[in-house]
C-alpha cells in the first residue's frame, strides 16, 4: 500500500484515540448542545453541501449511474432538513454511558459494579447515502465514542463537506474535531489496513451490500459487528390463517425492496400449499413479482417458475422470491436454518404449539409469529436510530441502538481488601 | 495443511453444529442431571484417567519439562475429585438459558421481547492444565452450547480420556456425544484452520499464553473472545495510605505469581516515592522480588534496577515488579493507559475525587480504588467459575460467566401486522 495513505490512515487512529479520552469527559447536556448546534449549523450550510453535492451529481452521471443510484446520492435543502431533524432525534434518546448496570456488596465488603462506557474508537465502513455519514457521527457521539468514517467514493464530495460542518461546529465549541475523522482515499488497501488497526479502533461496523461485510469480516483482526445481509423467510404452516398469511407476504416482499428485512423467501406446509400457493402466488404476480418454486410449488400455480438451488441462498433485493413446500415444521425449520442469513424470519400459524416450536429453534436475530419481518428495526423495535442490524451473535443481535455502542467495565471499592 | 486432517476437522464441526440444535432442546433438569451423571462417571473411571495421564507425564519428563509444569499436567485422584466437584457447582448455578431480558407491546399491539439463547458451537484453544477439558464442557452444556475443545499436545492422552468419559456418558443417557469433541492434531495449522470455520463455529475463545491468542486473533475470521493477559498496575496516589498500599501490593505481587490478575507495574506519585518506595520496596525485596525501576525510584532506594522501556509493557508472571514515578494523577492515568493490557488496575489512595477520576478514565475491565488486582475472578466477583477473563470490549469483559456464553434474540408476536 502506498506509504503516505498508510502514515495518514495511523495518523488518524491516533488523533481518533485521544479524542475518545477527551469525549469521556465530556458531560451529557455538552454532548446534547453539541449535537443541537450541529443540526443547526448543518441547515446553515445548507448552500455549500448542496454545492459539494453536485460535484458527486456530476460525475456519477457521467458514469452513467442509474437514476435510482442518483436520486439515493442527492441532497437537497429537504433532505438536510431531515439530516439535522435526525440528529435532534438522536438528543432526545437517553444516554446509556454511565448507567451503573448492578452493584453488589461481597462478603468482604467489597463493592463490585458494572458500569456502562464507551467502546472509544468505533470505524464504519459503509457504501450508503450522505445521511448515514451525520446519523453514524451522532449515535457514536451521543454515546462518548469517536469515530472513523469510510464512505462510498460516490459520495466523496459529499461526505468531506457534511464532516467539514461537524467539525469546525465541534472546534467552536472548544471539543476535539477528531470525534470525527472523513478517510479520503479511495485506495481498496485502506480498507484492508484500517481493519488491522487494534491499537486505535475498538471495533468496525461494515455497512452495505455483502460483498463488503465479507472484504471486512475475512480481513481484520479488529473485532467486527456484522451487519444487515437478510436472506428472510415467511414460512406457511399447516395451521396457518391465510387472511393473515397474504398480506404479511405481500408487506414483507413488496412494501420496500431493496431493504435487509425483506421476505426473499417462502417456505409452504404441502398440506395448506393447494391453497395457499395459487393464493400467494396470484397476490404477488399482480405486481408483477417472479415467483421461483420447486416443482411441486409449479405443479400448483402456472405463475411459478423453476428455482435452482442458489435461489434459496439469495438475497434478490427485487421483485423475485422463492418457495420451498415441506412436509413438516421441522423440516420447515431445517431448511431456514440452512439457507437463512440470521436476519428475520417468520412463521404464520393459528397453532400455539408450532408458533412456540418455530420461535425457539429458528436461529435468526428476530423471529416473528404472524407479522410482516419488516419490523426490524429501531425505530419500529422502539429504540430510535440504529446504527445498522447485527446478524452475528456476539455482543449486539438484531437491531443495534445505542447501547450496542457502549461496553461495561467493573468497578470496584475497597478499602484494603487482599485476597486470602 | 494435509488434507485427511482438514476433512475430519469439518466432520467435527458439521457434528457440533447439528449437536448444537438438540442441545437447544433439552430441559434445565435434564442438563443438569446429564451433568451429575458425568461427575459420577468421572469418578468411576479415576483410574483409566490416571492411566493416560501416566502417558503424557512420562512424554513430558523424557522432553525434560520442568517439575512445575509436570504437576500441572499430573492427574490424581483427588483432583480428578476436584474435577467431578467443579462439574456439581455448575449444576449449582442458575441457567441463563431463555430468560425473557424485557418484552413490550407496541403501540401496533406487536409484543416484542428479548431471550436469552445460546451461542451454538464455542470453540476453546488451550493450553491449560486438563481440568480446563472439564470445565469449558461444563459451563458450555449448562448453557446448551456444543463445544469443540483444542488442548495442549502435551495433555493429549489425559484429554482424550477427560472427553471419552464425557461422551460416553451422554450416549448412555441418549444425548448427542457431539456435544463435546476434542481436536486431536497437534498440527499447527489446525488452529489456522478452525479459526476460519465460520459455517461451523460460533465463537472462538483463546486461552493461554500471549502468544497463542495474538496467533488467534490474527488469524480468525471466527468472532473472538479475547482473555487473559494481564499487565496490571497499582497506582499508589499522592494521598495513598501506605498501611493499605503496602500489603494490597504485596498481595498483588506476590500471592500467586502465574496469574493473570497479578500486578506487574507500580506507578507512584511523586509527592510520596520518598516515603512509599523506601517501604515497598524493602517490603517486596524480602521475599526476593526483584524490583526494576525508573531513575528517580532507584534514587529513592538501592533495592531497585534500572528499568527499561520494555519493562513497563511486560507480563513477567514471576517475581519481578516495574516501577514508574509520575507528578501527577493525569501523567499516571495515562502511562496506564498506553502500557495495560486492559485487565485489572487500581488506584492506592484516600482522596475522593483521584478515585472517581481514576475509576472514570482507566480504560480497564477491572478498575479497583483501594483492593489488590487478584480479586479478578468469576468466584471473588460471585457469578462462580467462568470460561475465561475477556480483555477486549465487545460481548463480554472481565471474568466471563454463564451469561457470556449466550447471545439473545428478538421475539415478535403478533396477529397479522403488516408494515405501513
Amino acid at each position: 500500500m502506498n506509504e503516505v495513505i498508510n502514515e495518514e490512515l495511523i495518523e488518524i487512529g491516533k488523533s481518533a484515540k485521544r479524542a475518545s479520552k477527551v469525549l469521556m469527559t465530556l458531560t451529557k447536556p455538552q454532548k446534547n448542545e453539541a449535537l443541537l448546534k450541529i443540526a443547526e449549523s448543518l441547515i446553515a450550510h445548507s448552500a455549500d453541501l448542496i454545492y459539494a453535492n453536485d460535484k458527486d451529481i456530476e460525475k456519477a452521471k457521467a458514469k452513467g449511474t442509474s437514476e435510482a443510484m442518483i436520486d439515493r446520492l442527492r441532497l437537497t435543502t429537504e433532505r438536510i432538513e431531515g439530516i439535522a431533524e435526525g440528529v435532534r432525534q438522536v438528543v432526545a434518546l437517553d444516554d446509556p454511558v454511565g448507567e451503573i448496570l448492578s452493584m453488589k456488596e461481597r462478603p468482604n465488603g467489597l463493592m463490585i459494579g458494572q458500569k456502562r462506557v464507551p467502546l472509544g474508537v468505533v470505524a464504519i465502513i459503509y457504501e450508503s447515502r450522505p445521511n448515514v455519514t451525520v446519523d453514524a457521527f451522532a449515535l457514536c457521539f451521543k454515546t462518548s465514542n469517536a469515530v472513523i468514517l469510510k464512505g462510498g467514493s460516490d459520495a466523496l464530495n459529499s461526505n468531506k463537506a457534511l464532516v467539514n460542518v461537524i467539525r469546525e461546529t465541534l472546534l467552536s465549541l472548544k471539543i476535539s474535531p477528531d470525534a470525527v475523522s472523513l478517510i479520503e482515499s479511495t485506495d481498496h488497501e485502506t480498507v484492508s489496513a484500517l481493519c488491522r488497526m487494534n491499537k486505535y479502533v475498538d471495533v468496525i461496523i461494515p455497512r452495505g451490500g455483502s460483498g463488503l461485510i465479507k472484504n471486512v469480516v475475512n480481513n481484520s483482526t479488529v473485532p467486527v459487528i456484522e451487519t444487515g445481509v437478510g436472506n428472510c423467510h415467511i414460512y406457511v404452516d399447516r395451521d396457518a390463517d391465510l387472511k393473515k398469511a397474504i398480506p404479511i407476504i405481500h408487506n414483507a416482499k413488496l412494501q420496500r425492496l431493496g431493504v435487509c428485512n425483506a421476505c426473499e423467501s417462502l417456505v409452504v406446509h404441502s398440506d395448506i400449499a393447494d391453497r395457499a400457493i395459487p393464493m400467494i402466488a396470484e397476490d404477488l404476480a399482480k405486481e408483477n413479482c417472479e415467483i421461483r418454486g420447486d416443482e411441486e410449488a409449479q405443479r400448483l400455480s402456472s405463475l411459478i417458475t423453476k428455482a435452482v438451488e442458489e435461489d434459496y441462498g439469495t438475497e434478490y433485493l427485487a421483485k423475485i422470491i422463492s418457495v420451498k413446500i415441506v412436509n413438516s415444521l421441522d423440516e420447515a425449520i431445517e431448511h431456514i436454518n440452512k439457507y437463512s442469513t440470521g436476519h428475520s424470519e417468520a412463521i404464520i400459524t393459528e397453532n400455539y404449539s408450532a408458533a412456540m416450536e418455530f420461535e425457539k429453534l429458528v436461529d435468526s436475530a428476530a423471529v416473528y409469529v404472524n407479522a410482516s419481518t419488516r419490523f426490524t428495526d429501531g425505530f419500529e423495535f422502539g429504540f430510535g436510530a440504529e446504527i445498522g442490524i447485527s446478524t452475528q451473535k456476539l455482543h449486539a443481535r438484531g437491531p443495534m441502538g445505542l447501547n450496542a455502542l457502549t461496553t461495561t467495565k467493573f468497578i470496584i471499592f475497597g478499602n484494603g481488601q487482599i485476597r486470602e
